[in-house]
């Protein structure tokens, strides 16, 4: 029986691989076409959106062929789908260019965006403020853990990995360890099925504390610095305060007007004719409050969270009752859609390259090391016993574009001359923020099961 | 009662434009305060998402409004999303330009496109290749007689208002009142739910042949201009009938490649694991063929339909069984998302400005009535009885972007040391084109709705 059924997947893999390469070949074949033959006649339709659609395709398939692929091996989609995108992001390594575009497209940049905003909203409407009121205390325990950790190791391996380089180039690299990037956790749990559990929720409210917390160490860390440069006051305590309240003001006032202002938004909405007007009044909560996240220096996903949080039944039973599916089943088609573009092109942006580097290899091992073993100090954080500490620790290990977004800060600042962040620190930090994408997947999967297990 | 139901529409009249006044001065209020005040903290996050998302916003909103209010006043939401994008597009006049970004924005442009995609895909869906094989001859004679009536009174006016430009001008103004834009036509057929109407199979088979005859005299009329401007042989006709092929072969090949092929890919897709493996591969069947549309030099959206008109049911009935809900209803929430963004867009690009240039208003109207009386010799057409033929010949009056495009390929050919089409004479065409979007859904909703009456 075993043996059939791995018999039957290596068929079903030959049958995917030749499709791959089927693919490949057809889009080289359009890709050479639409410089070369076609000619005169384009002007007359298309431009910049085929171009997108291309990409899109691409993208799809490639998200469910992978998707596909590690289900079977009892892997979680969203790392087939990174996989995969890593594959196809690396042809070039191979001599085909054909997807290099995909990486500089700003279209298919913004597309990803809006992809992963569609998905913390979905998960945020798994969540209720009630729910996230309750688990808040230990959220902000886990996230203040999951930072101070991470933050020392980070700084103790610079230490002893660049002992020639000054006490803020540690600092700093300590930094880019702190913020937890939640959307590969939140893909995870809504793949198993998991967004109502406890550690979900505390996972969910930690990283919304991740993020201003993330937002205060940048500010206070290039304050320093641009202290040490200049000689002058960096910046001062009412600018952290300033920025501190900025975030807080954001999520406390989602919470208090959104939970004044959204009965009456719908009681207006309810009114309108017309078709689709449901599902375009919740849209526009989410891209509302993501715009706003982005506005006050937050994440647009923190927003776009915060947005699904406050929404609750009770505000739109009037639609309901009109016959409406419910908010879930609306998005979901349009997550469909879209979400994968942001793993898919996550992927593609993983330069295989950057491991070939032998001489960063090293630091960039254990700055990974530190990386996940720091976030483990986030099961500290929880006392009540009925939660799963390891789960807890493992969601809390993807570092994604926050960590980045410092290096590439780091990297524009001259300190005695030289780049604080040099190329190939940027490097070792890449590589940290690749590595613990990837392994989040597959040891979470395990964590959650477990717990199932332990149940029954 | 009357005046109850006029007194209420009133105060729902000044909320709405309350709302948008508020909203206005909210999205004023912020886009000043992205470049002023928050500084160094943007780094962190955000970025040119945001922009998006705030055009996402108004956008939405604006549609909505629009649509409920055109609604009320029994008039189709898509001429509301039109005319209220219309209404913001041009606030510069006011001093307000807050949403002149919105017109250049690549990534704006490129969601419309695939809003109007996901349209034309959608509209697709409702028609099936044998109910279209029904209507081809008809359909056929349809897009001929909206061919050629427009070109030659297109010409004589052209004659008759320019009598110093040369024949090549007026057989160019001929050509560009030719091309039907069915993405308005689509639009209120779907509003009214009259797509499985015989109206509507015939409007939509005369669409997609409509654009192949567009190409064609795209090509044979730039041939002949380039001939005469070169002294050398312009397009063979072998060019031409290349241009044809490639054409009918997309089409054909959709529809025969398509009906061999979907059985297996549905049936090689419904093994894969993970979620939404159905709604992804029926958008990749429809992507791909607007892509290769696009490639052969057809509107991607006249690809768009073929996907949708080739998928039928029975190619995917073991997802059906597996549970999975009807590609219709799951690719409604995509189409609630995107498609007033092509509609508000199209609006907002109407620069009211160029009505008011009096000196070309009169050939300008003369232009658009003999556009829309062309038209009418679609009607003619119509031997079977029970067709409506007012419906059917309202429904090809929209010009779109295919007049847009010729006019603009005119207007960089130099002719006799001068600009062919003049910019004067490419305003003209640009109110002509919006003139026939904006006169379409109000005489074609009571074209079809007054059958509706014969009939009881």
């Amino acid at each position: 029986m075993v043996n059939k059924v791995r018999f039957l997947s290596q068929k079903r893999f030959f049958l995917i691989f030749i499709i791959i390469a089927v693919y490949l070949l057809y889009s080289l074949a359009f890709a050479a076409g639409s410089e070369g033959v076609s000619g005169g006649t384009d002007e007359s339709h298309g431009g910049p959106v085929e171009i997108v659609l291309l990409e899109l395709i691409v993208i799809l398939l490639t998200a469910k062929l992978g998707g596909d692929l590690f289900e079977r091996f009892k892997q979680p989609a969203v790392l087939g789908e990174l996989v995969f995108g890593m594959v196809i992001g690396n042809l070039n390594l191979l001599g085909f260019n054909g997807f290099e575009v995909f990486k500089t497209d700003v279209t298919l940049e913004i597309l990803a965006e809006l992809g992963v905003i569609i998905l913390l909203f979905e998960v945020g409407l798994e969540s209720s403020v009630k729910e996230m009121m309750k688990v808040g205390l230990e959220s902000f325990m886990v996230a203040v853990f999951g930072v101070i950790a991470p933050f020392f190791l980070g700084w103790w391996v610079s230490a002893m990995f660049l002992p020639q380089e000054s006490i803020y180039v540690h600092i700093f690299i300590g930094a880019t360890l702190t913020a937890t990037s939640v959307g590969i956790t939140a893909r995870v749990l809504k793949d198993l099925g998991k967004l109502k559990t406890q550690e979900a929720k505390v996972i969910l409210g930690a990283a919304v504390i991740d993020d201003i917390l993330g937002l205060v160490i940048l500010a206070v860390v290039t304050g320093i610095i641009s202290a040490v440069e200049t000689g002058q006051g960096g910046i001062s305590s009412l600018g952290v305060l300033w920025i501190i309240a900025k975030a807080v003001l954001f999520i406390v006032g989602a919470v208090v007007i959104g939970g004044f202002v959204l009965p009456h938004y719908f009681k207006f909405a309810v009114h309108l004719k017309g078709k689709g007007v449901f599902l375009s009044f919740c849209l526009l909560v989410g891209f509302f409050l993501s715009y706003l996240a982005g506005k006050v220096g937050l994440a647009p996903i923190v927003g776009a969270f915060a947005a699904g949080m406050i929404l609750e039944e009770v505000q739109y039973k009037q639609f309901q009752e009109k016959g409406e599916h419910p908010i879930q089943e609306l998005i979901e088609p349009i997550a469909i859609f879209m979400v994968p573009i942001f793993f898919v092109r996550m992927g593609m942006l993983v330069d295989l390259t950057t491991f070939a580097r032998v001489e960063i290899l090293g630091f960039a091992l254990v700055l990974t090391l530190v990386a996940i073993i720091g976030k483990q100090a986030c099961s500290l954080a929880i006392f009540d016993k009925k939660t799963d500490r390891l789960s807890i620790g493992l969601g809390m290990i993807p570092r994604g574009e926050v960590g980045l977004i410092f290096a590439a800060i780091g990297s524009k600042i001259i300190l005695d001359g030289e780049l604080m962040i040099s190329p190939s620190t940027y490097s070792a930090v890449v590589i940290m923020v690749i590595l613990t994408t990837l392994v989040t997947p597959p040891f979470l999967k395990v964590a959650l099961l477990r717990k199932d297990r332990k149940k029954k």
